[in-house]
C-alpha cells in the first residue's frame, strides 16, 4: 500500500481493510514514501496500490522481485508508471471512471443551480429581496440541449445523471466512433455546432491539442443566459476571453479548475454573481474518495484470479489520448 | 382566457396561441379580471383557462350559459371553483403536475449543492480560500438515503430525477397504497424512520394534519450532515426547532417557503452559511410556465373529443388532501 496512513484513511473503507488483509498479506507504508519505502513496498511484492501523494515510481522498483499488477486508488497514472513497461511486464489499474462519478455528480449540480439562477435567488433573498421583477429567472433543465466537449469517463457519468431530463446531449470528441455515440445516447457534432447549447461542458483531457482550444469565437458562440462548466483543464479554455464574457454577465459560468492553483482570482470573478466558483473538488467526496482502493481492487482480484481486464484497466494504447 | 395579457405572455407559448385560435373562437381577457369581465369571458363559453392572478370564480358564473370545463394553468384549484359544482356540471382540469417537475428540478438542484457543499465552496473561493483542511467536505449523492415527506406529485417530479444515482427512497405518506409505493419505487415508511435519512425533502400539501407535523423531536432525528428541503409549505416545519437546527450547523437547510411571505427572516438565517434560501420559485421557471396552458389544454381537447380524463383531470373524490 503505497501510500501514507492519512492518505490510506481517504481511499479505503474499513470493509476493503478486511478484504485487503483476508486476501494478501499487506505492507502498509508510513509517512514518508521516499525511495528507501517505495523500495521495501516493492520488493517481492505482486500489487502496488497507490493514490495521490504516491511519487513516480521508477522503472528499477518493478525489476525480478518488483510488482506485476499497480493499482492507482485515484486518477491520472500519466506521472505515475513508467509507459515503456505497460502490457506484458506491468498491468496497470486505475479509479479515474469512480471519481468522474464525483465529477458527473458536481457538473449536474453546477448545471442546475446555475441554470436554475439559485445563488442570485439566495443572495437577493439574503439581503430581504422576494421575486425579482424581471432581473432574471431560473430556466427549465428538461427538454434542453447539452453539449459535452470531449466523451471522457466524467462526460459519461454527467449524460447518465441527465437521462431523466429529456434533454438532447451533442458531444463533441474527435476520437469517439459513431457506435461509442449512439451507445452512449449522444449525437456527435463539430466543435463550432457544440457551442451553440443552453449548457456546455468541458471534459477535455491536458493534452497540446486540447490547450486552447476553446477560443474567444468559440466562447462567443454559447447563447445568452446558458451555463459553461470547466471541471475539467483551466488550460483548454482561453482565459481573457473567459473573463470578458464573465464580465458580460451573459453566461452562466461554473468554474472548478484553474491556472495556476491555487489561482489569484480578480475581483470582476470574485464578486461576479454569475459564477459559482470551486477549489477543484468535482472530483473529491467522502463516499467517492471511500471507495478509491475498492473500486481497483476489485478488477486486480477478478484479473488475478480469471486474467479478466475490466473497466478500470488502463489501455496502453490509449495512453496518449489518457487525461 | 381569465387571465391577463401579461399573464398569457408568462403561461402560454406561440404554438399554443396558434393552436387556440385554431380551435376555439378564444376571448381574450383585459387588464381588470373584474366580475364584469369575467361574466363577459364566462357568457356563452364552453371552457374557462385560468391561472395566477385569476380571482375565485362564483357559482353564478357557471349557470345555462357558463363554462361546463375548467382549465387552470396554474396549481392548486382549491380556492379557484367552488367545490359542490365538480362533478357532473364543472370538469376542472390543472397544471399543478406540471408546475411539479419545476419543483423536482429545484429539489434535485438543491440537494446537490448543499450535499456537495457548493455554496461553502464558493464563499470560501471567493474570499481566496483553497480546499478545506477537514472543516467541510462535499458528499456523494448515489448510493444513500432521500426521504420524501408526502407522496404529491413534486415528490413524484423529484423521485424520477433521482432515478440515475441509485439511492434507497423512503416515503412518508398515510394515503399512499402499498401497490403506488412499489410503482413510484419507494419504500413506505413511518415519520420517524423518514426523518433517519441523508436527505429530507417535504412535499405535504397545506391541510390541518400537516400543519407543524415536522416538530422538534422529528428534526432532532434527522442525522448530522444530511440535507433538509422545504420547497412545500413553510407551516409544515415548526419554525423555531427549524431555526435552532439551522443556527446548530448541523444541517444543510434549503428553504423555498416561509410564513409570512414575504418573510422578515432573522439575521442567523441571512447570514447563515449552511443555508440555501429562495423567494418561493421552486415551480417557477421560463419554460415550466409557458408550458401550462399547453398541458391543460391538451387534456380539455382530449376530454371533449374522446371524454377522457387525463392526468391534469383534478379527480372531486381527491379534494379534502389537494394541495
Amino acid at each position: 500500500m503505497a501510500m501514507t496512513p492519512t492518505r490510506a484513511d481517504d481511499v479505503c473503507d474499513a470493509d476493503t481493510r478486511a478484504l485487503l488483509e483476508d486476501r494478501f498479506e499487506v505492507r502498509w507504508a508510513g509517512d514518508q514514501l521516499d525511495s528507501a519505502e517505495l523500495a521495501r513496498l516493492a520488493d517481492g511484492a505482486e500489487i502496488m496500490i497507490t493514490s495521490w501523494g504516491t511519487p513516480s515510481l521508477p522503472a528499477e522498483l518493478f525489476g525480478e522481485r518488483g510488482p506485476r499488477i499497480v493499482g492507482h486508488a485515484a486518477g491520472t497514472v500519466k506521472r505515475l508508471v513508467p509507459q515503456e513497461l505497460l502490457g506484458d511486464r506491468l498491468t496497470v489499474f486505475s479509479a479515474a471512471a469512480r471519481i468522474a462519478w464525483s465529477v458527473g455528480e458536481y457538473c449536474l449540480a453546477a448545471c442546475l443551480a446555475l441554470h436554475r439562477r439559485l445563488p442570485a435567488y439566495d443572495s437577493r433573498t439574503r439581503s430581504g429581496g422576494w421575486k425579482p421583477q424581471g432581473e432574471f429567472r431560473g430556466r427549465e433543465l428538461r427538454g434542453r440541449t447539452v453539449s459535452l466537449i470531449g466523451g471522457s469517463s466524467t462526460a459519461r457519468a454527467f449524460r447518465t445523471l441527465l437521462a431523466p431530463f429529456d434533454v438532447r446531449v451533442q458531444l463533441y470528441d474527435p476520437y469517439l466512433t459513431a457506435e461509442q455515440a449512439e451507445q452512449l445516447d449522444v449525437t456527435l457534432v463539430d466543435l463550432p455546432t457544440a457551442m451553440a447549447a443552453d449548457v456546455v461542458s468541458i471534459h477535455v483531457p491536458d493534452l497540446p491539442a486540447t490547450r486552447g482550444m476553446i477560443t474567444a469565437d468559440l466562447l462567443a458562440r454559447i447563447p445568452d443566459g446558458s451555463v459553461l462548466i470547466n471541471s475539467a483543464r483551466a488550460g483548454a479554455v482561453d482565459p481573457d476571453a473567459l473573463t470578458a464574457e464573465i464580465r458580460s454577465g451573459r453566461l452562466q459560468v461554473a468554474l472548478d479548475v484553474y491556472a495556476p492553483e491555487p489561482p489569484t482570482l480578480p475581483p470582476e470573478l470574485t464578486a461576479a454573481g454569475n459564477v459559482l466558483l470551486t477549489p477543484h473538488i468535482a472530483g473529491d467526496s467522502v463516499e467517492g474518495h471511500q471507495a478509491l482502493v475498492r473500486f481497483v481492487l476489485d478488477d486486480v482480484i477478478d484479473f488475478l484470479d480469471h486474467g479478466r481486464r475490466g473497466a478500470s484497466w488502463v489501455d496502453p494504447a490509449r495512453w496518449a489520448v489518457l487525461a
